[in-house]
């Protein structure tokens, strides 16, 4: 949460920072602010409250400059607010400032070196910018000490990019535990939280890692680690389509995203199948899988339910027991670990901070680990020990859509490679490059009725207060997910619940007219989630059923075509998607970026 | 879900079915009917939804009889009307039935013999009794061979009551899976869903178990078992205060229940300790265990939030790895098992239908199981190796308060023992005793503060739309319950969420006044739960802290005397329960019987 960007020596500071922070909007967008100065004596400081073309709005032709720092805004600490938006600025309006992280120890430094001093926010970041000209001020250090000395004291998280007005031909920049990279381009240089921002810079980046310093010049680059030695890295270039990450004719991102996903099916069988049909995974991940005695998939949000259908396909193809938890929840209260546990993460970004903290605690203690992500070299694939892709391409809508049925056949394609190794039956007999085609193929029958969906979302949803998904086995947690698609773009409270735990209490919020919206694809269960269904129509619930043909009722609100039962969940979470979509849509809300969220969680 | 009363041989039957179906309300409330004969060719068939009281109401004098079956229902098929409400008559109007239970097959049946008969309800019920009729009318069968043929068709759990107008000296009874007993009272005889309802009558009764068939009469019982065989099976006596089933000068059980944890504790203390102050649990139980790999605890609702806790415990002071599943998933999607699993069930009610379909596959091959129930001869505690009893005491309110408490401190006991005899360090260490005895002391201190919470209650919840119990770790789990708890009996929609999770895509529903409640009584995640608040703070949310002494701050809503870590769920609860109490009343709800809702749920 959070983005920043930076640029030094450049005179369209202004627009780079902006159309930057335009593409980081994603990471939250409470409020926005950009800090330039043109090298004469002048600056500029904008800030608004609100998505990045309130800031635009407020941005007039003289502002102008060839050093800058944006900044937009997921608020931890504090309203969002103008004087809570950053960039922040010590009181003789020297030292600017803008942080992506949480600042856990702010309040003891402003106790202990700041008590005489005014503060102007509610931030745990403006901290930092008045202890920085503090330590300049008053004690004579030079920026840069004095920036290594603030960042000694600090506990917490951070990437930060600090301007200081009498030298403003140089950007001072950290990072830690949150994400930085430098961009090097032709004649200037850029600093952002995300590389997608810079692309229309630059392709060639420079990693950052935790408790780094970096000086960074319009042609030159200068990192030191936390014992103040310089150290060399060269920079990568970065293949990528910008094309990707532009919604062409589609009005939402989101959309653009859901009808995507049978080619991602398609893609995700490529980059894993020979020619000949052979699954092919890193022989080193599925070595040490192998030689472990179960498997702990840590994750968070979307991702979380990603690994709850993962643990079902892994458990029944390659017979591996396998838990799935809570990445805030483990990081902190882990259960009791088998003798020879083995790790993954499921982080769409890449970046997320709970899982950060568990795999930073998972490689203390030696223990191997892999990173299923969307984004190459991104912090989580470079700290664990291996990384597999999605290869989904960029998702740029807040809600996840396809990240998330890219996850769960990517790990169908790990199960896989684990039960030709072992040579697991179940797992061997399993044809997973056809049902993959199958399920792209069925994908598509699905986006293709949309209509049907946007119908039933005016029927029952558009008006609702509170709404239910229902499902037992891999449908239950499809349930959860397809809640929290509604959940975090139409702002109905909607949970999933195992059908069979309703009755045991929460049946007491269904009503006339609450909606309820069963999963059923499966034979071994499918007459008990009629026979829950059967429960809330009792009392008064309108209720829908997303049902799979093998299985179906001919008073079903839509029947997908039939797959194997462990990849049920690529498909029946498509209407599921859409109900989100046309909801969102039908109470006009912004689709894309809800309010509160940020796409990348960077903060614990 | 569902009571059923029966009397044969007594004049009072009428006020013995009403008696008792009052104390069997908490079994369902949807409709409620009886049925009575006086065996002078008068008989007399009442029905009514909604509550027992609406059925008193429209009971005559002269509804009178000497035999008789009633029924209270909790709806599966078919919405709450009088043509649903029980007992069901054959077209003829000779045969009358109540049923318990769910029967799967209905429409088949209705299908291949009844394909000619008019039916006047939508229920499952109401086959049976058509069904007997056919049999003994069209087929020359006598009344109790045709019962017999008719369970011998019926997939599905049942506890049946049959009276046939031709010879109303005997009542048929059968039971599959739906809880049954018979009681033997003074020169009559009666059968009840629990012994609870009975109390007035007889403290004598006999067990029956699943496929048995009973001939009853005024003075002698006849059991059958599937193959047509007599079983002799004698009476036991229970000793159980019917005092304690009363709520004597509280406005509701609720709050009687809340009220009585302290001394819950004292006595599970006593219980379960020598006067040496060392813990005594059956040795079996404890050997049993320690000779499994992995315990695996199963249950539903609040049992399932006790077992959260449980794990916690149980893994701290004993080192044994625990998985804590819901009943209902586990019952059909079962994960890999470890080698030598141990099953723990947790039952209030010890009829949970979900439990024991688990319960009779761990059976099935062989496993040892222990259930932890406040019902001794319970289904659940019959059908499991052993058994260890909550001693709570009866709890009547819909919503369970102290047996959840209960279930936690048992579980605790459970630890300790354990570790005693296999000379873990940290349970041995741990002193159980002492802190149950500041438990007591603590929920003594916060039950006698009921005021703030009613205050705080009517200033951020009577009116919410919605509310979040926020939490990490142990405090995560006390969330699920307490949110589970307003839900229940204030109906506004609440989700118990682990505090670092609400970012991942939840708090879109954060606006302003939002209520959310925060449990924080552990120093190790203070101050992120804390950043949790905060930013749930920064969009408007109305935050309400619960917290523990030693990481209070002066704003905390409520402070809790201190406890040791793992046993905070017993005090932090408290609070959660006395909302959830006073925003029932506030809204003006059933607090002791919510909508839709059953104590002992014995349907899947």
């Amino acid at each position: 949460m959070c983005g920043i960007v930076g640029v030094v020596g450049n005179e369209n500071a202004t627009d780079i920072l902006v159309n930057g922070l335009t593409k980081l909007e994603y990471r939250g967008y409470d409020s926005a602010g950009i800090y330039v100065n043109n090298q004469n004596n002048q600056d500029f400081l904008v800030k608004a409250t609100g998505k990045i073309k309130e800031l635009k709005n407020k941005i007039t032709p003289e502002v102008k400059g060839s050093i800058g720092i944006g900044h937009t805004r997921w608020a931890t600490h504090g309203i969002p607010t103008i004087e809570n938006a950053h960039p922040h600025l010590s009181n003789d309006d020297r030292f600017y400032l803008v942080h992506n992280g949480v600042i856990n120890n702010y309040q003891e430094l402003r106790d202990d070196y700041l008590a005489d001093v005014k503060f102007h926010s509610q931030t745990d970041t403006e901290v930092v910018v008045q202890l920085v000209d503090r330590f300049v001020v008053d004690e004579g250090l030079d920026t840069f000490t004095a920036f290594q000395k603030v960042l000694h004291l600090i506990d917490g998280s951070y990437a930060f990019l600090l301007v200081d007005r009498q030298n403003p031909e140089t950007l001072y920049v950290a990072k830690r535990k949150s994400p930085l990279l430098l961009g090097l381009a032709q004649g200037f240089n850029v600093v952002t939280s995300d590389a997608m921002a810079m692309l229309d810079q630059t392709k060639d980046f420079v990693e950052l890692n935790d408790g780094e310093v970096v000086i960074l010049t319009q042609d030159d680059y200068q990192i030191f680690n936390e014992n103040n030695q310089e150290v060399k890295r060269d920079s990568y270039h970065l293949s990528v389509d910008s094309e990707a990450a532009s919604k062409g004719t589609y009005p939402h991102f989101m959309l653009k995203e859901i009808d995507e996903q049978p080619s991602v099916m398609r893609r995700i069988s490529q980059e894993y199948f020979s020619s000949k049909g052979e699954v092919e995974v890193d022989e080193n991940i599925v070595n040490s899988i192998l030689d472990s005695d179960r498997i702990y998939i840590v994750a968070a949000g979307t991702s979380y339910h990603a690994g709850l259908v993962g643990q079902k396909i892994i458990e029944k193809l390659a017979g591996i027991p396998v838990e799935v938890h809570v990445a805030s929840e483990f990081g902190y209260y882990p259960p009791i670990l088998s003798r020879k546990p083995f790790f993954i993460f499921l982080s769409q970004s890449g970046e997320t901070a709970d899982s950060r903290q568990v795999l930073s605690e998972v490689n203390k203690k030696g223990h191997p680990s892999l990173t299923i992500t969307n984004v190459d070299r991104s912090t989580l694939s470079r700290e664990a020990t291996y990384t597999m892709l999605l290869h989904a391409g960029p998702e740029i809508s807040v809600a996840s859509t396809k990240a998330y049925t890219a996850q769960i056949a990517v790990q169908a394609v790990l199960a896989k490679a684990l039960s030709e190794k072992s040579n697991y039956e179940s797992g061997k007999q399993f044809d997973l490059q056809t049902q993959l085609a199958l399920v792209a193929n069925g994908m598509q029958e699905i986006v293709d009725e949309k209509q049907l969906l946007d119908d039933m979302s005016r029927r029952i949803l558009t008006d609702a207060d509170n709404a239910f998904y229902i499902g037992r086995g891999i449908d239950y947690n499809v349930a959860l997910e397809a809640a929290l698609k509604l959940k975090e773009i139409s702002y109905i409270h909607t949970e999933g619940f195992a059908a069979g735990e309703l009755k045991h209490g929460t049946i007491a919020l269904i009503e006339e007219g609450t909606p309820v919206i069963g999963f059923i694809t499966d034979k071994l269960s499918a007459g008990h989630t009629r026979s829950n269904l059967q429960e809330v129509l009792s009392r008064g619930a309108e209720v829908f059923t997303i049902s799979m043909k093998r299985v179906a009722n001919e008073n079903d609100g839509i029947i997908l075509p039939d797959v194997d039962t462990l990849l049920t969940p690529l498909l029946s979470v498509i209407p599921a998607q859409l109900i989100a979509y046309y909801t969102s849509l039908n109470r006009g809300h912004d689709v894309d970026q809800p309010r509160n969220l940020a796409k990348s969680v960077t903060v614990e």
